[in-house]
């Protein structure tokens, strides 16, 4: 190959596999996807070493993709329960996986996992260097760090959370302008915390040229984390989040000065009306880089349905610019996920997707549910079930509560409308 | 008492005790309920024969409002369960409880819902028509029509959906502009077929001013129903909905000349980019009447996840000016709703009104966020249960899954941010 990454030969003009192949997926054009690429507006996490890759394409004008996280920690150290929930995110369509394991056998799972997953994986290596390295954290260096995401690196990882907007001057603001609920990103937290505890300046932001070396040479897309994404609604575009955000602008020009693809993460807890504003802050500070949000969740008294809340607004996120959702679980803000937990954070996740898709006029999108409304209006039932976005689900509830009316259901009866106004419009009385 | 309606106590400077009532319960002044309702912007559904009935108000500037379905049909003709159904709705907080029994002993439940319900009741009178008359439907006449809503307002229902919109003109509106699931309202499709079978003008709307004579007697308020709500995202938004929507704001003008009080229910099916257009179309069209919408659910492709298509579009709706949710459940298009759904369609619901609340600025909304992100802070679990939307899910979810760390979940363990930040900030190692 000539080129190092998906954004260098896309700026040299070539059209790489990787960006065919996203463009077959997308049915938009190949050129189209290579000029997104090159601008900035959408990345291609690839990383060289990820063979069985499936590719997938990130930004502006493509499908909006969703995320879902696992791995494992003190707290769930088994590693076969992990890539059982590998397996069932990919069954369940997710685009991308992060894994953020933070203890135990953390090589082995991510090696086994790149491995297994055709779908992008993303880590957050500070995670790992604070569960691997047998250390306190204060007595790590920078080289620690930039050792694992090397290392990381190397094992194939697409994509990697860095949290580098978090520099002396994004904390300086922080302390001036108290929040009700601190930083709750937890690399942030990590990272902020060894800024403390040892007086230097974030590992990330200092040597952000040579991370930028090992990410261009592996092809890892960057994701510039958000230390300071709001953790209530009360903390929400703040002056820290803004702050941070304006650095990570910055950091964005300079990794794609490299050649480096960028995305950037984003809130949080959120109240609804901020949500679009903050798009447009995003789109605009960080010169329309691909944005990844987790949520917004649209209010903090929800627990045990944060994946609703954070559906909420992920689908208005994306229909004003959001190009990844990362998906959120009932278990949020309570413990690990089940494998029943993720499927429903994946489910409202892909419900937010889409429907932010037909919002921002994706091409095709709306096409699922114009079949769908199709099959309602025959009652065809197992056209229905065919097309749900989860027909186990589906058919099993329909199961378990039969008609009188076998062509109705028992929420209307023979009072179906649907049943009605065919007979009617067929010129028969009901 | 020297006034017949809430309406027209308020246009006499009457400050009821229904306003008073409503007042206290929002934390606003008494004259700003009394001039919303004296100019149709806000109602307060309050039948003079509802004994027990603690008043609640439904319009700009309050709360938003949710209401729960249930009621006997012929798939489900067990009393005693949906009167658990209604203390189920009681205790999770629905504003709200439609009847829409259709078949059985409709009369007894009834009966039995008023009684017990503190909520304010609604019906529709068609389907109980339907499902009393033991007659079909196109041998019923107008007389039987006014029959069921006079006997339903001497039973003490507090508002009633009536189909008033559906005449001719829309009628042939909807012939000449074709749809992909025509008519879904299961009462507009029975006054569409009505009208159909025998040739006539909708009765509700022949004979709109002696309905309105027996609401004026009785203070029912009237939510005038859409036939025309879209059942599909292709559908929204269309010829049928707009035109039936002008005809709904000439009927509320005539209601309000007869200080009958009125509020307009709305979609249905809806992308999202065009829900916020319809909030204004109603507001405008209808003359800031308070708008009760179904919905809008965002994507037709997700039956069993109703409740999420749901509380993403109503929130978005809300937020843009809606006044009146009505809850949708996991068993939305497949079968009748258990207990358990019932709950989850309420949670949704509740979500997405509050949501809404914070982002349209309802004084106190924001306060429970802040006091749970305050509880989150302090790591305060008892705190958070008890603050929690559903304490007892948010207990049962981290009681199954103990961490290492008493103070953290096992979702970061001892990398919690939260954790980890009041140590550094308090001047501690991690």
């Amino acid at each position: 190959m000539s080129y190092a990454t998906q954004m260098e030969a896309a700026r040299r003009g070539i059209i790489t596999p990787e960006m065919e192949a996203v463009a077959g997926e997308e049915k938009v054009d190949a050129e189209y996807v290579r000029s997104s690429v090159a601008e900035g507006r959408a990345v291609i996490p690839a990383n060289r070493n990820h063979g069985g890759l499936k590719p997938c394409g990130i930004g502006r004008g493509l499908r909006t993709k969703i995320n879902v996280n696992l791995g494992v920690s003190r707290d769930c150290c088994d590693i076969e329960l992990e890539l059982e929930k590998a397996r069932l995110a990919i069954e369940l369509k997710a685009d991308a996986i992060m894994d953020l394991s933070c203890h135990g056998s953390t090589d082995e799972f991510r090696r086994r996992l790149i491995e297994m997953s055709p779908a992008a994986v993303g880590t957050v290596p500070i995670y790992d260097a604070v569960g691997f390295c047998d250390r306190d954290l204060k007595d790590m260096t920078a080289g620690d760090f930039l050792g694992v995401v090397e290392k990381h690196a190397r094992d194939g990882v697409d994509f990697m959370t860095i949290h580098a907007g978090i520099n002396r001057e994004t904390a300086a603001r922080f302390r001036k302008n108290p929040r009700l609920t601190n930083i709750v990103s937890r690399g942030g937290s990590l990272v902020f915390a060894w800024m403390e505890m040892t007086g230097r300046e974030n590992p990330f932001y200092e040597h952000f040229d040579e991370l930028l070396e090992i990410c261009r040479r592996h092809d890892v897309t960057i994701s510039l984390g958000d230390a300071c994404r709001p953790g209530s609604l009360r903390d929400a575009t703040d002056a820290s989040q803004i702050q941070e955000l304006i650095v990570l602008g910055e950091l964005t020009r300079r990794a794609w000065e490299r050649n480096v693809q960028v995305m950037i993460e984003g809130p949080g807890h959120m109240p609804l009306n901020e949500i679009a504003p903050n798009m447009l802050l995003e789109k605009k500070l960080c010169h329309d880089a691909p944005f990844y949000v987790l949520g917004p969740l649209v209010t903090d008294v929800a627990p045990g349905y944060d994946h609703i809340t954070s559906a909420i607004g992920g689908a208005l996120a994306a229909a004003s610019g959001a190009d990844f959702l990362c998906y959120v679980t009932p278990a949020e803000h309570l413990r690990l996920p089940t494998l029943e937990d993720m499927k429903e954070g994946i489910m409202a996740a892909r419900i937010a997707a889409h429907a932010a898709d037909i919002a921002k006029g994706i091409p095709g999108a709306r096409r699922w549910d114009d079949d769908m409304s199709e099959a309602r209006r025959n009652l065809d039932w197992e056209r229905m079930f065919s097309l749900a976005l989860d027909p186990e689900k589906a058919r099993r509830y329909r199961r378990e509560s039969q008609p009188e009316d076998q062509d109705s259901c028992t929420m209307c009866g023979k009072l179906c409308a649907v049943r009605s106004m065919n007979r009617v419009l067929g010129g028969s009385d009901l």
